[in-house]
């Protein structure tokens, strides 16, 4: 079905022309017209793929997360056959700060996301849905480093990933230079360390 | 002089206009002609007062973080002559969360201005300074609560106060509904149990 593949390629151009919009210009640029421009396209064009800005914003949004968890595969593949899930949460953590460029195009495209989540309630509802899915995952995967010995059996699980999650906190401190690279990932491997503190008691 | 305090009470009534802009429009709405109409000014008057957009979201910047520490502030009166400096660390970190009406407007002006700091380098370096004010405070009152045995002495001062500064990061999650207030102040409530375990060991 070339068609399909066609359309699907199309949609993901407009998506990084968006992503470009956000990343160089900024969420005020974000507008269907600037999107069409930086994609090479026209308004109507750009109009037959996506019926509504949300529209176009939400698969743009889909496409990050997608890019993310394909760049989180590529990590986990790197990890070996029986990754440890203080590696694999390293690794989820880390590729969705804005560490270096493709993160940082993901990232700034989620934090516009949110933005606009506030005064959308489709987009609030779609992002929400990511979230706890991303949630979800991460509770998964902390309860079975708890079940395996990893983390202390005294930490709740609902209350760590809620944590692991806030981490993402690290974003803005990184895009506006108050904390290096260097020390970002200093702070995660010790918060990291103080999790995985069951080490060897199984 | 009357004149002065009119100027202030007009900057600040302008800056409370762009506030509702960001929170119920949106920041793709934040322009000086939305922001006139939202005060009830014209736009002439309102270049008056602000030459640029840059230099009026920088004073709403400005004016959110002082609210903020005014109600930090307040919350400080209320827990006494001496308070523990785990209060302090909550009131700070939760005063930043979009938790009440008053800091849901700043914390969404502050979501605002690091994406605007993204293409500005003015607004990128108030922004930056703004927040290594902050994070020296917090980093002031780390050292001190380790140098009094409350805190560890084998925890790293700047590495703790990178990890609680990135705890803003409950931010996105709270305004998406992903986490509940409850849930996040059991998280933080949590985190500063562990963080501050070096009480009696003086």
């Amino acid at each position: 079905m070339p068609k399909q593949v066609d359309h699907r390629e199309r949609r993901e151009t407009i998506a990084r022309a968006l992503w470009r919009v956000v990343e160089q210009r900024g969420v005020a640029h974000l507008t269907m017209r600037e999107v069409a421009q930086e994609a090479g396209i026209s308004h109507g064009a750009l109009q037959h793929y996506f019926a509504s800005r949300g529209a176009m914003l939400s698969f743009a949004m889909d496409f990050a997360a997608e890019q993310t968890s394909l760049r989180v595969g590529r990590g986990l593949q790197e990890l070996g056959d029986r990754p440890h899930p203080r590696d694999v949460l390293r690794l989820m953590l880390t590729e969705t700060l804005p560490l270096h460029a493709d993160a940082r195009a993901t990232s700034r495209m989620s934090a516009a996301y949110v933005l606009e989540a506030l005064h959308d309630e489709d987009v609030h509802a779609r992002a929400r849905d990511g979230l706890l899915q991303g949630r979800a995952l991460v509770e998964q995967l902390i309860r079975q480093a708890i079940a395996d010995g990893h983390i202390p059996p005294d930490r709740d699980p609902a209350t760590e990933t809620n944590l692991l999650l806030a981490l993402t906190g690290f974003t803005p401190l990184i895009e506006l230079d108050v904390i290096d690279t260097r020390d970002v990932l200093t702070a995660v491997d010790q918060y990291l360390d103080r999790l995985f503190t069951g080490e060897g008691q199984q």
